[in-house]
């Protein structure tokens, strides 16, 4: 992994499905989740499976951004909004959020 | 950020110090935490500020290990364990660890 540079953010959020593991619901969901990195300003966008035995998540996903700008237009961005409103509330039952900044 | 190869793991967590905001204490915990990147095996370490205001925490740490033995050694390791006992117990007051694997 690259360090993060200085004035970029690091977007991650760890979460668990309302579906099966191994489900066609949850492949679905994931695929669907992938589709965010198209929306601009998204940089090394990773959907990974949250291991750790220490907490309940399940998946993850990490992106950076260049600046808070590029973060907030992404929040604001139509199709961030729509999944949002059509898949993350209906199907994702726990989550955090942690986004990390460069520490100096 | 150069995405999480087949069979690594990224073991993060995020903490909060017991001690206030820009203190001496603080500065010496973070130096102290940052000298686990020269334990054996640790790869892309890095010292966070965790900055999202949906979750307490107010700092991260993550880093990359080639695979479970390697992170195994990690958690055994003395200068590991002797961190954990003399710095970590003591003077973290809230802390979640996330790890992540590729999702293939």
């Amino acid at each position: 992994m690259n360090p993060l540079a200085a004035g970029r953010i690091r977007h991650t959020v760890v979460f668990t499905l309302s579906h099966p593991p191994g489900s066609a619901e949850e492949a679905a969901f994931l695929a669907a989740a992938a589709r965010l990195a198209e929306i601009p300003g998204v940089d090394a966008f990773e959907i990974l499976r949250e291991t750790s035995p220490k907490n309940e998540y399940g998946f993850g996903i990490s992106m950076e951004f260049a600046d808070p700008a590029a973060y907030a237009a992404y929040n604001e961005h139509p199709d961030h909004v729509r999944f949002v409103q059509e898949r993350w509330l209906p199907e994702v039952a726990a989550f955090l959020e942690v986004d990390y900044e460069p520490l100096a």
